[in-house]
């Protein structure tokens, strides 16, 4: 075997026919379960300056996972880790001019600087669903409800998913209740999305050093062990309440040590779990008041509630649990073979005739033997063979051949295009 | 106003729903047009190493117009300028493994570092479409039919656009008659596809400083006067008879100045321009029989031929020829609206109900006044409202109103979906 000279970059994919046949089944159920709600589709640069980043999505995503590059003016551009920060951007830049609330979502690559390993990579893919100007609980219900549709949609079940929902607000207030200040409840978030990735020592010591005396300590770990919000909490009895109402009831769970990792995030949060515990994320999101009059929108503009998905952590899951379709690339649906240099000319303008009328249509381009040129089509997966020798041209007709029956009938030119739609 | 605070970056733009309603009408007819001829969707990592680009691709393009940064191992990787080299990568490294030919395409982005005008942008989306593995005139001929299909698809015609070919082969041998030496032959290549850009003189002086005699000037000029190649090319009289078999001779002409800019063209050249002389090149490519071996491939793999079609230029002459769709973000097909607290949770679940059986619906998320909700509705161009007051929850039925006529009429609620359909 000859030496391949250049690699594929690390973390990144290669997307073969097969393989991208997979993706675009995964990505037209996410289409679909957007558009059942009436979101639709936008699509933002993959470059942004860092700044817009810097301003809300937190150090660490920032400062050790961004890939930057300088242009040529010396500016810091940011290959865009993740979408929310650029769809703010976009409603702060059109004030005004789009009718609220608005219901969007997208699908397109991501770039994260993180360890490769299972279920992450460099480059992902992430649909993002967000619906900007309303503040209502019902609008955090239905955007869970839009991911949940799209879990069932591709054969998931709530005995294999779980989404997990919390509130910031709710935790913000029983976090003030042990004295716990404004300026170290972020901290604490933070502390609390970390805890999985921490043996338990480590986490109590991580807290101990952020500041936390052993009695907050001890009554934070009450808080996050309760999993009871229904005497406290309106605005997540509600959620839950509208949740059932929207059909989701079993998918969903209130989950007290759901914080996430970004600091934009205002109320709600949640994130969807495989509950065998194997996987990263398969999906997490939450409710961003602050954002587009962060970076520069109108407040009245600024209520927004989103989640996205990543392809890595979900391809996984769905292989694992044998959902992962067998996709093959759509070949043509018929193979138009050559039988010898003189009827070549014959042959292309059978098959045109065919594209000409919508027909997927293939050509043999060598004048090779019939049963290689067969072989092709077969192992394509083309269903049908057009023959068309000397013979046929003379006729008029052409045999037409069904690779799975073995059958062949001739038929006239003029009724092929009909017996093939 | 207020001032927004971040914005786009410069050379990029942002996708808006009704910008991307535009954008998937257009991918939608790249990607028939690649099925039609039984051609297969793959996609590439947007980064790879810089080096995949120096191979091949030509200086012009790697130093000046690629986006470079380094990987925090200090490795240089590229944002894909093109994608030829991703292609060729992808096949050198799955050596005897993939059936040949090979029929793919691919439409994502593509980044180069030019300066920002008409028909220009730093990010652009490409559609590439190639055939490896054959080296037949006849594989020429079928790549640029699938370039006609397209276009033919989205309503131009032969009197707005042409597609000039040439053969890199043909002319070289033209170039050694007048005894330009091998090592002069491409930076003649290069000066030829220079020329439209230059003022006469400024090209006569170009050619003189790249060494050519007044003679060999006067001869090349002869050269690429000379529209008629049926004498001397069988290679381009079998191209052009193929070409007429597939139905789009009146697309093609010859064109001996077209030699188009990148390293790697060994045969067939060709480009789209519009016929009016107003645009850059709508879409270019060429027979590249080295590149898969270049990057490591077998000699056997390596005969290649494709072409690229950007967006920007595309679109902009499709807005002059009133060709580009008005097209509308798919809304919704029903509103179910909101009486008001007391029966939420009645619309939210006949909401759930239609989307279970495939209905995209949207709810209204607030308790507003009647008006102000059908007004949203017609808006957002969803044609018909649910309304669901108290009265029908009491008879189990819903008002349902067209929009656009005004009529309206209660029906069953177990009705609603099957009318809805």
């Amino acid at each position: 075997m000859r030496q391949v000279k250049f690699a594929l970059t690390k973390g990144f994919r290669d997307f073969y026919p097969e393989e991208m046949a997979g993706r675009t089944w995964l990505f037209d159920k996410m289409r679909a379960s957007s558009r059942l709600f009436g979101y639709q589709e936008y699509e933002g640069p993959a470059l942004e300056s860092l700044a817009l980043y810097a301003a809300k999505s937190g150090q660490e995503l920032v400062q050790k996972q961004t890939f930057i590059l300088k242009d040529r003016k010396g500016i810091s551009l940011a290959l865009r880790p993740e979408m929310t920060p650029t769809l703010a951007r976009m409603v702060a830049q059109k004030q005004g001019e789009l009718v609220k609330p608005l219901r969007w979502f997208t699908i397109g690559p991501r770039w994260r600087y993180e360890a490769p390993q299972k279920g992450r990579a460099r480059e992902f893919y992430q649909w993002d669903v967000d619906l900007i100007g309303s503040s209502v609980p019902e609008a955090d219900a239905e955007v869970i409800a839009v991911a949940v549709s799209f879990l069932a949609s591709v054969g998931l079940t709530p005995k294999q998913v779980k989404i997990k929902i919390n509130s910031r607000r709710f935790l913000e207030q029983k976090l003030k209740l042990i004295s716990l200040s404004q300026n170290k409840i972020n901290d604490v978030f933070k502390a609390i999305d970390k805890q999985e990735k921490m043996a338990n020592q480590e986490w109590l010591a991580y807290l101990k050093e952020i500041g936390l005396t052993k009695l907050q300590i001890e009554d934070l770990q009450g808080i996050l062990a309760d999993k009871d919000f229904s005497r406290e909490s309106e605005e997540l009895t509600a959620l839950f309440s509208t949740l059932k109402d929207l059909g989701v009831g079993d998918w969903v769970e209130f989950d007290p040590t759901i914080t996430r990792g970004l600091d934009y995030y205002t109320g709600t949060v949640f994130e969807a779990r495989d509950t065998a515990g194997e996987f990263r994320a398969i999906l997490g999101g939450g409710r961003y008041d602050n954002l587009v009059e962060a970076v520069g929108g109108l407040p009245s503009d600024s209520a927004g509630i989103g989640f996205a998905c990543g392809d890595v952590v979900l391809q996984a899951l769905l292989k694992k649990s044998n959902l992962w379709p067998k996709a093959k690339p759509a070949p043509a649906r018929v193979l138009v073979t050559i039988f010898d240099t003189s009827t070549y000319r014959h042959s292309l303008q059978l098959a045109t005739q065919l594209r000409q009328k919508g027909i997927a249509t293939e050509i043999y381009l060598e004048t090779d033997k019939l049963d290689k040129q067969l072989k092709s089509a077969d192992r394509q997966g083309i269903p049908l063979v057009v023959i068309l020798g000397p013979e046929e041209i003379a006729q008029q007709t052409v045999t037409l051949k069904n690779l799975a029956s073995g059958q062949q009938e001739k038929i006239a030119q003029t009724k092929l295009a009909a017996k093939l739609k």
